[in-house]
């Protein structure tokens, strides 16, 4: 295959994946860099994917009665303040404006680092009765942290993503809330991007700033690393009593409803480059690829190729596939490589002894392997075969996560793991934050989740001895 | 009809329109405000009016060949400076930057208030030879300007919109390019949001800062006042020389692209409900309206008339409407009015009578004309009645646009027909500014634009008396 490596050639992941994941997002031409660092530009192809992800998550909100609302872009200083524990998680990082043309705010402003302040600001002025609730409210939007060090995707002092927010009557309903979208979340992951998941609940050190309870869908990427892919939150009515957020109740009486929020980010890209690429650039799960099929005409001066090519294209087209045609005056092998490098999941080749024989020859992205198929059957053909890479996608990362979840009784045994062969831990723990930090300090690892689906590994902490009850799973993150 | 006024009376459109614009955006649940002036907030039935919109749109703009994209929220102080009479534009009201977390930034930034020096600044870095032209992008964002005086969606000073910008080969294909986005806006304008437009291009003195030429779609308002509701700029080479954009030609030589941009607003949905509404409330076009149909139960007690009101439900929701059903304990003239203010084209009223009749009630909230549908035609029948009320709110606009435009020959006739009508005034113009500036000294009126489709109202300048070629069209604008 030398001859297909016309495109600027990547490093090797398993020689140095940083590296790698910095070539890929930018020879795919997904990611440019702006002149502030830290901001990052999504071309056109991961604007696509974006979109893609986007209307199924948002599809999934509407099935499940959620309303989409535009909440302003600054919060005043006063009112990031109002919550204690939620100024103190967010303060430190987030963007200052201090002019508006060229006059001097009387307040500072800060850039939305996240919206629960404007969100309750807004709550406190319209929630009057129990009629109105729930509300169930969400937003796509950017929101800025001003990072230290930043990387494209992973970590960005601008990212876009969605935040849900909903306020309901009761605590059991706000709570289920939260994992009825953990379950959301954890939905578009497996089935969508094609990326298994370890749903759970964080543990109160990682949990987020002002929230009763965290949850969270963890994800492993192929250098065995974790990614927090998404995240719920419980918070109680303690947001509501911060607010002064009150409704009066079925008995009439002045109530706080309870609240949750809930966000996935343009992270998951970052988390889908590192689940499934290979040495080739991007492997992209075809349900939410922006091209699934990629058709290349072959010796296309050859008379009734490029006809035959747009015939196909159209075929497949009109049974609801996303596809498209290279006809530009590069060669084959230029092409195959570019479109291997952005991780299109098929590719089409039809030339003069296809067209001869009847067939056209597909390529999977994710195995290489090679298909002639008869043109009678182009289009049931092609969905099968792109049905087969989601799902061969989705059995290859999860075998990645079994292969690398490893029990553990003792700090020692863990420290060894983690050095040899890296990957997940599953450990019990007592529920002090002293062995939490012991484990971070000596092993490197931090707590991902406390699993929903438990499994008794020991008896005691894998840290102190003490009889414990929970199982963690712990891990190096990004 | 005295018992439909339960919900809150709002002010007489024709006692005072700005404050009957007021009152309809809070109490149809468009708008809350937040604490920062000039940010608003946009509640469910506001944001999903703009999905509406934003999927016409969108669909329209990837059928002409664009692609969505994501720039940065922020631009360094310097990249704003780099073309002259944009950031003269600009940057008097833009809000700045000035410190990230707890440092102070060694450079201001500015929250976009368009984003052409970020497009730019992009393409100088990606650009390298023509077969990568055209490049067609658009971005669906929020901006900045800090504006003195706000109104929702009017002025707002951060607003929702979509930015279009392309980079083509020759000035011809970029020319081209703004009349086709200015046509793609007639047709939203005009077959979704029923506001008949004016095409036509702005004088130099009302052009974009940076642009070499400016295009725009200009409405009439209920009040006879004239919206400017988007706007396409060709910018020539200019910026494309002040940020060193350059690309190989067809004869490999160096070369500068010719560049465009384009948008449009949530100021669009102002326009919308200064166009329709009336002292009920708004009147929302039903290619756009997040709910088409609004079903109401009457005396639901009785047996068999929730279920029927689910099966009508079901029914036209099958055939393709948007359609709820109101089951709240509320009575149905409170329903009435709820629905009437927040200007769901129709309504459909169920009840015990009905349904031993086998029909049903159908009422337009355009002309209050109420209609017996036999069940066995509901959708059909429905249909049609969406379809007379989106033609009728269009033919209702283009008569108050056409019978309000009234031609003037002199400087005298301009003022009198505008203190004594309003509307458009359409006059010739030598084309100089002193004149354009006298027009607004005297009476009032800016140069709207000057309209593809001309009309010889007269020889001479209707200010100076030099012989004159073009046709203004002159009012007071919002």
């Amino acid at each position: 295959m030398a001859k297909e490596k016309n495109v600027e050639q990547i490093t090797d992941m398993d020689v140095d994946f940083a590296q790698w994941y910095t070539d890929v997002v930018t020879k795919a031409k997904l990611i440019d860099y702006s002149g502030v660092k830290g901001f990052f530009i999504l071309r056109p192809y991961a604007y696509a994917l974006w979109e893609n992800i986007q209307k199924e998550l948002d599809r999934m909100f509407k099935e499940t009665g959620h309303e989409n609302v535009s909440m302003p872009l600054l919060i005043p200083e006063s009112l990031l303040q109002k919550e204690k524990d939620h100024v103190e998680g967010f303060a430190p990082e987030v963007a200052w404006v201090t002019h508006g043309g060229s006059e001097k705010l009387s307040e500072r402003l800060c850039i939305r680092p996240t919206s629960e302040t404007l969100f309750c600001e807004h709550w406190s002025n319209v929630l009057t009765s129990w009629r109105e609730l729930p509300m169930l409210y969400n937003q796509w939007c950017s929101v800025l942290r001003w990072e230290k060090t930043t990387r494209p995707f992973l970590r960005g002092r601008e990212f876009l993503w969605q935040e849900g927010h909903t306020l309901h009557e009761t605590a059991k309903e706000a709570e289920e809330e939260t994992i009825n979208m953990l379950n959301v979340y954890a939905t578009l992951f497996e089935d969508f991007l094609a990326m298994p998941v370890i749903k759970g609940r964080k543990t109160e050190k990682e949990k987020f700033a002002g929230a009763v309870a965290t949850y969270a869908v963890e994800c492993m990427m192929h250098d065995k690393k974790g990614l927090q892919a998404g995240t719920t939150h419980y918070f109680g009515d303690g947001f509501a009593k911060a607010f002064d957020i009150t409704f009066s109740d079925r008995e009439n009486k002045l109530a706080h409803p309870h609240q949750t929020s809930w966000g996935v980010s343009t992270r998951m890209i970052g988390g889908l480059i590192m689940t499934h690429g290979d040495n080739n650039g991007l492997i992209i799960p075809p349900r939410i690829a922006p091209v699934q099929v990629m058709i290349i005409p072959i010796a296309s001066h050859k008379p009734g190729v490029l006809e035959k090519a747009d015939e196909l294209t159209a075929k497949l087209k009109a049974a609801g596939m996303r596809v498209k045609c290279d006809k530009s005056d590069q060669s084959p092998g230029w092409k195959f490589a570019e479109h291997e490098m952005k991780g299109v999941p098929l590719r089409v080749e039809i030339g003069p002894k296809d067209i001869e024989n009847n067939q056209c020859v597909a390529v999977r992205r994710d195995n290489r392997e090679k298909e002639f198929i008869p043109l009678d059957e182009l289009e049931a053909k092609i969905e099968a075969l792109l049905e087969e890479i989601q799902t061969g996608l989705f059995n290859r990362a999860k075998k990645n996560l079994q292969e690398n979840t490893r029990p553990a009784k003792t700090l020692d045994e863990t420290k060894t793991l983690i050095e040899e062969k890296g990957g997940f831990i599953e450990a019990m723990w007592c529920g002090e934050e002293t062995c939490e930090l012991k484990m971070k300090e000596d092993a490197g690892v931090t707590s991902r989740c406390i699993p929903f689906e438990h499994k008794k590994v020991d008896e005691k902490c894998v840290v102190c001895g003490a009889k414990a009850e929970k199982m963690v799973v712990w891990g190096v993150a990004y």
